[in-house]
């Protein structure tokens, strides 16, 4: 059902990076459920997690191994989240790293681990520790496209892009893969990701711009608004390349800063586009604000309303509900008769009233696309925000409540 | 679907009201879509508004109304919100009350008018004006439930319920009708309510004790978080009982708000009770938060996690969902290890972790149950909350993509 995303053809390879992806049997459908990344010594890594105050075993530890020490692989399984776990979670996802860390002669704060899937069941310790000493012996630099399906959950397609930037009349590659479908309402985080770039960066700048490029890209999205416990996003730089030093003064950096950008705008789009059960993809521009955060409440408060999310499900341009929406988002002293809201160029609401030229015939047309484009402008100042959102469809209530079963 | 509700049976009149209700050809299904509550001359009446910025001309008219004036009759159509309608939607709630007041003979000012239903589309004023006409010569003290029938939109179930109380050795009446199903999520207000006493009660201590009824009832209950536009709930005092005026230090005040909470409770219970596709009627309690607000947060956020929600839909005991909604709430400086989490008497999470007392077959036996209660203790405060809810069906889903056609 995925809005616009088909299967991704072809990532190109990082130099410095290794990948390897299988079965190891902790999801049920015989799927692939356990990615290794292994990393060139020299590598830099910039890293942002989930603002979830649960947040899971694997996720405490990677913040961790990453403040102790420098990585040398990430290990991924997906199909259970080790989540809520407790003591015993925290001691398996130790012992995991210790197990890969064995595999690959490094010490074990040098792995930092990701899981993704159910939450509040303990790892299928005897599965993982077979799969781990399997997983390396397929070890290579072109198993992207694998690594992306291993990760899955949810998903009904993998998500992964390469894009290619030129630094120092060298042609550099930034390639990224992520996973997420449900429970998505990143906050200053993300949901899985990893990027890679042969980019010769300064460790330091690398996280600056990982910051920002996900300001506008995984945190700019929502299917559910609700946070998961897992998020991450992970930006390495195996500084390959013969291009001088990165740094945030660097002439070239918006190379490298442009093709983040897109890489991170084209993996959370793609999140959205494959949200559980969605049949719309959909942009939703707040303009003329008083603040980000004014722009931001509003947005978001269209972008989970369960009614805006049905209507657009119906492709039924029932645009009051747009209306109730931005009325209680709790912008202090709306004046109403400041509003206007459209979908794409259609103008439905003026001032606060509907459009004198607004037909129901072009709302109905706009609301039959699969893209839709809702806009709102407050009057009140000039902060905007845009972020992307999906519908609320059979689908996604059938996934939901048939998941663990 | 509604979720422990039956059709109301007996209401008792209510000395001073007159209530009458018919088929005016709003609705596009023919059922009852105009309601007149006729109110004696000498009574009182308290009301509350939705606080949505886009609130609809009928509420708007009606606070005004109510600042100019007595009320004698409210004047209540379903079928049609009157909202997002702008000057022309200000005229036609306007004219609206001008013909009850010709019928009535007596000001436009004293008509309080309030609409539910589609929202963006202007009345039909000719089947309206054909409507007052009819509606006036069916008036009978007992029509309650004709009433409470003809306030519907995508309820199941009318809503209605009468208590008794004793002021000064006489047994007075309460009485009372709500509708709502859908876009649920009062905010300060309430969806649809009428409540009527005979009570002689002195008119500040009447809006004061209503106030605090509906902060507890009307305000403590969300389908979808979205409130509406044209929430209101009021609460008449005919003074037509002998006792003494009651006001706040009177000694026995506390037997008529009781029978006020009562009242509301039931009746915004009621409304998730018969929630869009309800199979499940959900309490969620927090309590041992730093403030009100606090356990607020925590609740509504489980109460509106789509997760959760079709968790509860699937009788799922999926509760990392539950543990993911407490931990993404916003809680500052949240400890973990303080949390715990209940279903019912069964406890899930203690400490932050799984229980070791827990299993999966006490938590399905709970989430078998059609009333379940979900109690999260966050070690912090002496401040709690409850708040009830429903869950996330298909039924939802249909109901609000078929909503208009």
């Amino acid at each position: 059902m995925a809005v616009g995303l088909s299967e991704p053809e072809k990532i190109s390879p990082v130099a410095g990076i290794k990948l390897s992806s299988l079965a190891a049997g902790i999801k049920k459908n015989g799927s692939d459920d356990l990615v290794v990344f292994v990393i060139d010594e020299g590598a830099h890594c910039a890293a942002t997690f989930t603002q979830n105050a649960f947040c899971a075993a694997p996720v405490t530890l990677a913040k961790k191994h990453l403040e102790q020490s420098s990585p040398r692989a990430l290990l991924i399984n997906s199909g259970n989240a080790n989540a809520g776990t407790g003591e015993t979670g925290m001691q398996n996802a130790r012992q995991s790293c210790q197990w890969l860390a064995e595999q690959l002669e490094c010490s074990s704060e040098q792995i930092l681990p990701f899981s993704t899937g159910v939450i509040g069941e303990q790892l299928p310790m005897t599965v993982f520790q077979k799969g781990i000493k399997k997983v390396v012996n397929g070890l290579s630099a072109n198993n992207w496209l694998s690594a992306a399906q291993g990760i899955m959950t949810t998903d009904t397609l993998a998500k992964a892009i390469s894009k290619t930037f030129f630094l120092d009349g060298e042609e550099l590659t930034i390639s990224g893969i992520a996973k997420g479908s449900g429970m998505i309402c990143p906050n200053m985080a993300t949901m899985l990701a990893f990027i890679a770039t042969d980019a010769n960066i300064e460790e330091d700048f690398l996280q600056q711009c990982l910051s920002a490029a996900v300001k506008q890209s995984f945190n700019a999205i929502t299917v559910d608004g609700d946070t998961s416990t897992n998020d991450a996003c992970i930006l390495l730089a195996t500084n390959k390349s013969e291009n001088i030093k990165l740094k945030s003064d660097s002439t070239e950096a918006s190379n490298f800063i442009e093709a983040l950008n897109q890489v991170c705008q084209h993996l959370a789009q793609s999140i959205v586009r494959d949200a559980e059960g969605a049949t719309k993809f959909v942009t939703v521009n707040v303009s003329q604000a008083e603040s980000t955060a004014e722009a931001n409440t509003v947005a978001y408060t269209i972008a989970h309303s369960p009614l805006v999310k049905t209507a657009l499900f119906a492709s039924d341009p029932n645009w009051g509900r747009i209306l109730a929406a931005v009325g209680r988002a709790g912008v202090k002293q709306l004046d109403i008769a400041g509003v206007n809201i459209f979908l794409d160029d259609v103008c439905i609401v003026k001032n606060g009233g509907v459009d004198v030229g607004y037909t129901e015939d072009k709302g109905q047309k706009v609301m039959n696309q699969d893209e839709i484009i809702i806009s709102v402008e407050l009057s009140r100042g000039d902060a905007s925000t845009s972020l992307w959102t999906s519908d609320l469809s059979h689908e996604y209530v059938r996934i939901n409540s048939e998941y663990r079963s």
